[in-house]
């Protein structure tokens, strides 16, 4: 029996959702919803959530409501504890699962970093991200006045710092000195290196590639200098359905197990992404 | 209350994990057992195994038999998926739990497969070791007639092809090149590009340093390119005793929630193999 997967919103997410499942033989799409459609219409084992990040914790709440297990790639760090908080008593009390934060940072870049915090729990970890668009500081950048439309890249410069290079389209009349000054006082921009270039058209940038460098220097028991370092080079949307698809696979499962609950990726054991039977997955990757 | 952990075994592994006890607040050190000493005596909450391989199963079904944990680091990976299933009912039926093979390889690069196999489930990984000591083909080259003492390093030459350095101390009277032409005849050399070096001391050559370069190349829902690297620089022992002791940690957690059985890394929570509470690791990793 196939697992019924629905898809909510049906952006670059949802159709990068899609194509994973088209490839995963163990999961069947059973139905895409938009942004106002009925939430109580939604049929499936499982909800992947591809709406706008601030939009999730509602969306999940009402599925859960319903019994439906419910997947999401919710982005702002600093509120995943208040979220996971939000969702657990829904979860539980209606026999559900919900997987949040399940993308590549949140997510997949998250699994890397409790391993290396276990293998060697002291020292520093730093997470390097791009070169590749950074979605919060393009929207900030937009937001600025005389802003028309705007692309903000993330250049790593290692240690996790990052330089920022914003293009920007003015608006009719718009003058590009105000519009820099204005764009490096912004509290987006004004604590990195920030550079501000106009051109004529953001669709001729348009690249969904990104970018890891993730580095650990640690201890373990008592030796130092032990040195990890993971690395992608990635299509953004496309690395982010095929981690939620694979979180959908694992909240079936925990939901098939009674595990009742909202769980991050840290949570839950890597095979549970998997399909099929685990002991061929250990013969193959153990 | 401290999980009380015992050391089975006393050698390099043996000291490593008493090393990492040392250092993790969350766990006492009880006992260290050596080889020959009777099981019957040991009691702790969990077993960490650091015999030679293949006394591990032997070890572990005692200890399961008596209700006590076990972890190991057995690192033949063509036998895992046996002795999994071989120590699956012993850990069921006295309710405890067996994790095997957590060392680095087999055990944490286990982890990183399984999640790269997860999140671009198409595509090639190649693990590629070294430079270090191989443990298996320095038996093998120590046990070729004129041979005194050997040391055989694994340099990696990418797509998981390796080549074999072996240096070679000559019992005396030995011909140097009929000891050259029966070790690379012998099949764990014969594979691969493989040199062999006389050498005055091995002792003058030893280092525990190792290294892995692990890389896939896969596609995520149907979207080629997505390129995933994982790299570590690492002292061998202290990194395998790190893991143990923090699979020691996740064997503890899963008796606790009565999951009994055997289990391999890629069957774990990340999660579980770190002290404390798991939200505090949310808010600090995901």
């Amino acid at each position: 029996m196939k697992t019924k997967v629905a898809i909510i919103g049906y952006g670059n997410i949802g159709r990068a959702v899609e194509q994973a499942l088209q490839v995963a033989d163990d999961m069947e799409l059973v139905g895409i919803y938009h942004h106002n459609d009925d939430m109580s219409a939604v049929q499936a084992d499982v909800a992947v959530l591809c709406t706008p990040t601030r939009e999730v914790p509602a969306f999940a709440e009402k599925l859960l409501a319903r019994g439906i297990c419910t997947v999401d790639s919710f982005d702002i760090h600093t509120q995943i504890v208040e979220l996971r908080r939000r969702l657990m008593p829904q979860a539980k009390d209606h026999k559900a699962v919900s997987i949040i934060a399940a993308g590549w940072d949140p997510g997949s870049d998250s699994m890397v970093r409790a391993l290396l915090q276990a293998i060697a729990p002291k020292g520093l970890t730093y997470t390097n991200f791009g070169p590749g668009r950074s979605m919060g500081h393009t929207v900030a950048a937009k937001a600025i006045a005389g802003v028309k439309d705007a692309l903000s890249m993330t250049i790593p410069l290692g240690s996790g710092v990052h330089r920022r290079m914003v293009y920007v389209v003015l608006e009719d009349g718009a003058d590009f000195a105000t519009v820099e000054k204005n764009l490096l006082a912004d509290d987006y921009f004004a604590h990195d290196e920030t550079h501000v270039v106009q051109v004529n058209s953001i669709d001729e940038l348009n690249n969904v590639a990104h970018g890891v460098n993730l580095v650990r220097s640690g201890v373990s028991g008592t030796t130092h200098n032990q040195r990890f370092e993971f690395n992608m080079e990635i299509n953004n949307p496309a690395l982010t359905g095929q981690v939620l698809v694979a979180c959908a696979r694992a909240a079936h499962r925990l939901t098939a197990e009674q595990r009742y609950g909202t769980y991050t990726m840290i949570e839950i054991a890597p095979v549970y992404m998997l399909p099929g039977d685990d002991e061929m997955w250990v013969g193959k990757l153990v």
